[in-house]
């Protein structure tokens, strides 16, 4: 291999010096962040984005251009760093780090236009990675896409979830940068400067994995270019590096993580970096290939089935299929329980928009978001219950304001025999907690099916919650339902009460309204089918009609779902909310005994209606 | 290796068939559960029990005996089979699968006495496997730890974080089990048979890692006896297996994935699987070394010290090493931020009870879970945004009612700079969910280190949540705290509404009762540092003596948190209930400024409260 043009190293050589300045500067004017794991990284970020990306500064976000995801989000002063480099951000701003008026956050998020998903939870840029690069395969553009990762975030599981889909997958244009600067938060990392340790590992995962120096270019350089050059694997760059290489009195010292230099001793350092500048402007960058990119049209929809009775997880399968139909923007991911979700039936209709994610939930919404990042509409699905596994994920997906649809099954006591492992009774209160979230419960084929729309069209994160068992048809063909929306699907002007279900427990609901009123007593009956946000105005009307009394019952643990939904809604007013819900932890049996014992069956709802009185 | 004796040989395929014999017998008796997961294991689980596990069936749990971890949970009807030919299930009741008064549920649940951990969300066995074998020799057991993974479920990142931790740290006492069938629910797994794919892997994580036929006798045995006198590394053993094996009519194929045999094909089966038998009895079960271990008791604990102006996250740390100088079943768990958290306290006070899971919070909660089952009372301690990555295994903690605690630092918008990656928003909404979880959220050094005593007595999970920045002292030192309390700190009789805050609000609360003063308008103050079980008394006569009105103020989402655990507790009367919370993803910037730009300050409340009048 011969060496590098000399001008072309003093000219990296140069913009890593400036980057180190620059992330020096700005976490000593914040009085906090990260210079010495922005040092570390310096030469590494120099050489990917002048030296091996091909992309549009101007245009970070266009399919056909190369995508960079640091996933050591603590770094962000070396990204931000690059960006003024590239002229996008002002070098002046790059010292309003951390401040409240400032993009230039502590970790990055996407409100930056070159930030495609929010860092700072390590060990979730490879997924990411993985999604954007099988986002832009599919899209038919040949861009790649480079993750930094720091090695102290590899002791994370979900790195090697994303590992073994790119491995498998062999998601060729997929580039992992391991800087291996030896230094953790709280200690030395586990493997230290043990480079083969690393190797070994991406390695039996699947991919080309090589070492190098990365203090020099005469490495780097070489190895991202053919990193960038690989059609057969996805490569691993393995970087030997010095935290706070450059800053010559915290290099490779222990107890500088995440520690602003003092004034004096930046003063010191910028000044001995700037006397290593040659003053050499920077490489030009690579623009790519322009190439026309198929773009992705919505049509209109082929008409809905006639739904009878049906599981809403089987709506949920047929309905995502029509969707996919109609809008080339849709794929579908799975953690291996697709014949349980009913997203098998997309994998048929659209095998070229499916993402078969395994059992490794964490990468299957991680990619999710990177498929989001390149324009696609993923609908994730997965027992309910195992959604919770990617709860840190999720919530950097907010964070990151990601377009990501989430189908949770086999929700509550209902499933059955199957026991409490497989019973979500707590997701609603981790997608009610997450910002900005939508969360929908549809509770028939016909609801289902406008659920699945509405979550399409909704611009953000959305779930849909299903239920294992078959249920009977509510609404007719045509009904209408809105992100915010509820039904009254009972009432009469001689409602004593309200009772308010989602899911398997309006059907539970209709039926102890039918007993009741063999009895006389006349209660009104919401679907609650838009969880979150909630309608309101919808609840206390009814409320006020029915003696200001609301019964909620769900199938649900008793915190963070319905009921404190509903609460929250009619706080403002004199409302008596009364609830019915799952209160210990289940046992295994019949959905229908179960729902029974566990107080949210007709005959609970009965019981609690007349106990009310 | 000589080949085993053809008695024992015959003996555990004896064993082996009659497990076979009543998987199929349980799940068609069920009409559902997994009998060929149950099959392909038959004969792993015969070796491991009858040919290589030293315990005690009468005392599953004492620590000098070997445990068995049923990481793929579906596989329950061969564990219960196992049992039954132990005698300590009787084999009438194996037909009681699944039912509702049956604790032979559809996975397994520590409602029985030989399963220390529910099992059935896959990939966290392993990781409960690290937490008991470190267990073990930390009480001086010789005892061995054997797991047994399904091979889908290495997809999970988990299990690779449980690998790196038993390679790092050398735990030679625990062997993995993968019961390589090649077929997964939905389809066939990524890597089918190929063994060595499997071996590569663990290898690259420290193990030693042989492969081996999964229904040879003459394989299984050696390795696993040599397995188990492993001193220097833990094993990993390979096996190839057939799902199904055994049953000619469903063998190797796709499709039965968790599905009971029709009872003609059951029939069949069993005739087939009988005709098999030498009708010989299973070989004895190897009892373990007797060996006195020492008993861990408490003593009293030092004197807390003076607590002035302090960080409840400091003060936890000081706590842990009080109560650990007290009582010898006090283990820590940190996941590399043990600076931040103040764990590191507790490692430079008790370092041979102390665990660094890195940055692997999921293995870290499964590792506490295991040492809790070897009698330990473990506290896992991270920011408390990061425990939401262990969602999944504090979700099968709270169903195995493990005696775990958790603390969770650096809560809410009140940490500042860093940005909405690392702040906790969410983590009340996740705790509060969890059935029987006790969610502590202590406001000075005094209610903190009662905290950490109080969690330390309570048999469950606790979660306690800390704050970044130091709050002055709010309690004399004296003061008593209790599970499901809450302490009104200012009252007077003319107090025209009850602010409730916890962590840093209530120091805002304070605040503002202040100034509030100042103006004549007297405000009640409650401290509701318990969150779950929430005083609903204490409140209600708090509302009552103040116009029925209330006002949460709370640093998380306006979801799933204090005001929802409020709300719940005086549901049953007519109490408004007013709510300050964070209502939009935070920014970075000063801890201050934050409180206040999102609406849970100081000024925010003191304008709140006169707009409420």
């Amino acid at each position: 291999m011969p060496a590098l043009p000399d001008g072309l190293v003093q000219s990296l050589e140069d913009v890593a010096t400036r980057l180190r300045i620059e992330s020096i500067r700005a976490t000593t004017a914040a009085g906090s962040g990260h210079p010495t794991s922005s040092a570390s990284a310096a030469d590494l970020v120099a050489a990917i984005f002048f030296a091996t990306m091909r992309f549009d500064p101007t245009e970070p976000r266009a399919p056909a251009g190369d995508r960079f995801v640091l996933s050591k989000g603590h770094a962000a002063p070396v990204l931000y760093a690059a960006w003024a480099e590239l002229g996008v951000v002002k070098r002046e701003e790059l010292t309003t780090l951390r401040e409240l008026t400032s993009d230039l956050e502590g970790h990055p998020t996407p409100r930056l236009p070159f930030v495609d998903v929010a860092t700072g939870s390590l060990g979730q840029g490879l997924s990411v990675g993985v999604g954007l690069a099988r986002g832009a395969r599919m899209l038919g553009s040949d861009a790649r896409v480079f993750v930094l990762l720091g090695d102290g975030e590899t002791a994370e599981g979900s790195v090697w979830e994303a590992a073994q889909m790119a491995g498998h997958d062999r998601v060729a244009n997929l580039v992992a940068v391991v800087d291996v600067n030896a230094l953790g938060q709280s200690g030395p990392t586990m493997l230290g400067h043990d480079l083969r340790a690393y190797q070994r590992r991406f390695a039996a995962f699947g991919w080309r994995a090589v070492t190098i120096d990365g203090h020099d270019f005469n490495q780097i350089v070489p190895a991202l270019r053919r990193a960038r050059a690989s059609r057969q694997a996805p490569t691993a760059i393995i970087a030997r590096t010095i935290k706070g290489q450059g800053i010559a009195e915290v290099a490779g010292r222990e107890g500088w993580h995440g520690k602003a230099l003092p004034a004096d001793a930046a003063e010191r350092a910028i000044k001995a970096l700037e006397a290593k500048l040659h003053h050499v402007p920077p490489p030009p960058v690579h623009k790519p290939t322009r190439r026309k990119l198929p773009s992705l049209q919505a049509q209109p929809a082929p008409a809905a089935p006639t739904y009878g009775e049906i599981a809403t997880r089987e709506a949920y399968g047929d309905a995502l299929v029509r969707l996919g139909t109609a809008d080339p923007r849709v794929v579908a991911l799975d953690g291996d329980v697709k014949n349980s979700t009913y997203a098998e039936r997309f994998l048929a209709a659209h095998p070229d928009r499916f993402v078969e994610a395994y059992i490794a939930e964490q990468n299957m919404v991680g990619a999710a978001a990177g498929l989001a990042a390149q324009g696609f509409v993923p609908f994730a699905s997965s027992f309910a219950c195992f959604l919770t596994r990617a709860a840190d994920q999720l919530r950097m997906a907010a964070i990151s304001r990601s377009n990501v649809k989430l189908c949770g099954s086999h929700a509550g006591v209902s499933i059955g025999e199957d026991g409490p492992s497989q019973m979500a009774l707590e997701d609603l209160a981790l997608f009610r907690a997450l910002p900005e979230a939508v969360v929908l419960y549809p509770s028939d084929g016909v609801s289902t099916d406008a659920c699945v729309q509405l979550a399409a069209l909704h611009r953000g994160m959305v779930y849909i919650r299903t239920t294992r068992m078959k249920t009977p048809v509510v609404y007719g063909a045509d009904e209408a339902f809105a992100v915010g929306g509820l039904k009254v699907v009972r009432s009469t002007d001689a409602d004593v009460l309200t009772i308010v279900g989602a899911g398997v427990t309006l059907h539970e609901a209709l039926a102890a309204h039918d007993e009741l009123a063999g009895g006389g007593v006349r209660v009104r009956v919401i679907d609650l089918y838009s969880v979150k946000p909630v309608d309101a105005a919808g609840l206390l009307a009814a409320a006020r009609a029915t003696r200001n009394r609301l019964l909620v019952v769900e199938d649900h643990y008793a915190e963070g779902g319905l009921a404190d939904a509903v609460r929250e809604a009619v706080a403002s007013e004199a409302i008596t909310v009364h609830h019915l819900a799952v209160r210990e932890i289940p046992h295994s049996g019949p959905p229908k005994k179960l729902l029974e014992r566990y107080g949210i069956g007709r005959g609970a709802i009965v019981a609690k209606v007349r106990e009310i009185g």
